[in-house]
């Protein structure tokens, strides 16, 4: 049975992966160029003219390419592997709909270890980590984004439950500024930021001690964590 | 400043921490004699015999004992190792306190990269990895058992979110039945056996499908996950 590896790529040091990856010939990627290299980085002797790659992308995920790219390998009873734009597959991107279509076409999917920012802003946060949510991006218009904080907060409280978020790098002190204003100064709020890199960054504590301290998360991949108790 | 490394250990087989864990002599541990043997494992010249350790329980967290040894380690400028008894530390497991005590002792929280057979499964499931929650294990009791799934897939559909869950391992087949009976045919479920592992099995489906073909997955550890679209 031809399996589907979900690799992970690094989101900041690169890292070797497992030795039969470079016997892969097909491989779904996020991005084309980053896939290349780090396979290149961990495999020196692979012959990437030789590996078929179909690049899938966040905004026009090319939904139709899929199914026949996985069928081809699977006629050739060929494993394939899918790599992320940074960290692990199909967590906070698209590429779930890869492992559905694989599973449908009966191929095992196997998740290799490695770097999720979303887990390891969890386990560093201090928050509850027996019951927590990942909702990717909040609403950006004012009224929205803060009504979906305020039932976060709430939901945080009344199920005892870690609430995760993202935003795009270039808004993240906005959000911040945002979260600080509309939480109850007892929630806790922390911000995990260049998880993995020299510069790395969690700041976690209870939201009116964000007050006293100034910030700056401006353009550095960051993770949101609220947890009201 | 100290920092409180948050150390993965094994769900399957062992890997290579990073080289300079071996320079910490105070660890809190959940389970000291995998702890120790793990460690040994990566280190073989480490003098365990020089190494402090606090052991904290699942049903009996001593929380008292916490905050003295974290703080004992803050005033010898020493750093401390966080271990689990499988997986990543702080993640379905009682150490978010010791990281959450940390932060508040004035701690770097550093969590390293490792495995966790929630985010393994998760990626695994081809379910909505934009939009999840973890639950823990769910209520024992019939009736709540049944009514507790009806709105984890209710919630699913609403909010387009993959449902997370556990079991205790001898209860799984029992949790199985229960979940094939009481979800709508054509709702997702996935179950995430053994992963890591030689015999890791992963089986992602519309509950019609799971209703033809028998599978046991008693006593292995297991991940359950619920998608309705």
């Amino acid at each position: 049975m031809p399996t589907l590896h979900l690799i992970p790529s690094p989101i900041a040091e690169p890292f070797k992966l497992p030795e039969d990856i470079a016997s892969l010939r097909y491989f779904v990627v996020e991005n084309l160029r980053e896939a290349r290299r780090f396979l290149k980085w961990n495999f020196r002797d692979l012959d990437i003219d030789a590996c078929q790659f179909l690049e899938i992308n966040k905004n026009d995920l090319d939904k139709a390419a899929v199914q026949p790219f996985l069928q081809k390998a699977m006629n050739a009873k060929a494993d394939v592997g899918l790599l992320s734009d940074a960290g692990v597959p199909c967590v906070a991107d698209p590429g779930s709909l890869i492992a559905e279509r694989a599973h449908n076409l009966g191929f095992r999917v196997k998740p290799l270890v490695g770097p999720s920012s979303l887990l390891l802003a969890l386990m560093a946060s201090g928050f509850n980590g027996q019951s927590f949510a990942f909702h990717g991006y909040l609403p950006i218009k004012d009224q929205d984004q803060i009504r979906i904080i305020r039932g976060l907060e709430q939901e945080s409280g009344q199920r005892n439950m870690t609430q995760i978020f993202i935003e795009t790098p270039y808004r993240n002190n906005k959000l911040l500024e945002r979260l600080i204003e509309t939480l109850h100064p007892n929630t806790r709020l922390c911000v995990a930021c260049d998880l993995q890199a020299e510069k790395e960054e969690i700041v976690s504590k209870a939201v009116r001690d964000w007050k006293n301290e100034k910030h700056d998360f401006h353009k550095r991949p960051a993770v949101f964590l609220v947890y009201a108790r």
